[in-house]
């Protein structure tokens, strides 16, 4: 994720405030996150729930660390460095953590190589149709296309829906589908605000399921106070975001 | 990949037609694909590489068959049926395919879990950055936009040649960052003839790169003849084209 916004609240709160304070201790693993960003959270989810130690370091977007900056160019959250060498792309990351970490439950991937391809299948279709579709709707500013991108979004959630086998996509076990949808669902209310979305407009399924999502621990450790996550996206509600999410969308660039 | 346009070639040519002939017997692995289509050449080239058992079947996108739709209900390729289950998506196909076949070498993707993070990042890369930027420069109609997004599209493949150990993109072993542009090199010959791209005109050592690209067996026995590759870019040079990707590039919903 890119630059985002200037008044943005500049730590964790609630939860996600004790996670941070018991991550200070130097450790192998680095974690440099931005507290608000849903890529990131995708990331300390699966570290929370492989119990992997780690070192959170929170990246100020207007004033970012020298070695941040010459370990990972790019300068983007999330990012781990790793004996020295940095990774970024958020599901690069989470991949590496099942790979490198592989006696740590639980398996986020399942092991059969088919069922592994199906979770990355879902992965896949939140991060392509899902995340743009709810930009679409936070960023439209006529009525009329309010809507239709509401109803559109609905369409990309349902087709989730449709699939999860409950309580979680795959059944019992927590996998890297939910991980990357539950963001989503934290950050719902701004939709549910400004656009008009409800868990149930989705379907029953939806509610049953998200409700699962957010009780999840690790999602709630990783979670702030929610109204600090309201004026990120203030700016994109009057289109007025220069994160690089909301310029990509502006623009048409699709998602960097 | 969606829906190309009407005067395209029926089928594989070349050394393209010659191994699609060899995999007419039934398999455990059934391949379907669009011999034209660079995303399948992705899964294609992995499956040469790995000298993995299959059976090639040409999609005709005007006239699909029942059975591939049952199975396959988004109707794009890639996509491989495995025991009567259907994947989609290519980089999931060839993430599967290492993990279905561990011991058939190469292995595409390093073992070390930070490496392997490592060629998965710059496989994004290509996905994020060079193929969205190569649409661009195709479907640019002014000169002084075809210009602009030229220095940008080598921009992007700098980046990669930048980073090149040599012969391949890790060195000594090709990996999945070289079977993902391979293919994009195979149709550089479109944006040369029509938009004056050279491979010099990247750098020296992305000459030296693509020429060990183009030679490597798994590239040449899934290539056909260049003339044919041709009628399908010429309506997205004219930005004629109805695929998705072309639709997506116009609207800017990013590629599908």
């Amino acid at each position: 994720m890119g630059h985002p916004d200037e008044n943005i609240y500049p730590t964790a709160t609630g939860r996600a405030a004790e996670t941070v304070e018991q991550h200070q201790e130097p450790q192998d693993l680095v974690f440099w996150a931005g507290w608000f960003c849903p890529f990131v959270q995708r990331v300390w989810i699966v570290l929370e729930e492989k119990n992997i130690p780690y070192q959170y370091k929170e990246v100020n977007p207007y004033k970012k660390e020298q070695h941040f900056l010459d370990i990972n160019p790019k300068g983007l959250v999330p990012a781990i460095e790793y004996k020295g060498r940095a990774l970024y792309e958020s599901l690069v990351i989470c991949e590496f953590l099942e790979d490198a970490y592989p006696s740590r439950a639980p398996h986020l991937l399942p092991q059969d190589p088919f069922d592994r391809a199906y979770v990355r299948l879902w992965v896949d279709h939140v991060s392509k149709s899902i995340i743009p579709a709810f930009h679409r709707v936070l960023q439209a500013q006529e009525p009329e296309k309010q809507k239709q991108f509401l109803e559109e979004y609905y369409v990309t959630l349902r087709a989730v829906a449709d699939k999860v086998k409950g309580p979680y996509f795959l059944g019992e076990h927590f996998s890297l589908v939910d991980v990357v949808v539950a963001p989503w669902v934290i950050r719902d209310y701004i939709l549910k605000e400004h656009r008009g979305y409800t868990r149930e407009g989705v379907s029953p399924k939806w509610k049953d399921y998200v409700e699962q999502l957010i009780n999840r621990e690790s999602v709630r450790k990783t979670q702030s106070d929610l109204e600090h996550y309201e004026p990120i996206y203030a700016r994109y509600l009057r289109d007025e975001a220069q994160s690089e999410v909301a310029k990509a969308t502006r623009s048409g660039r699709g998602l960097p």
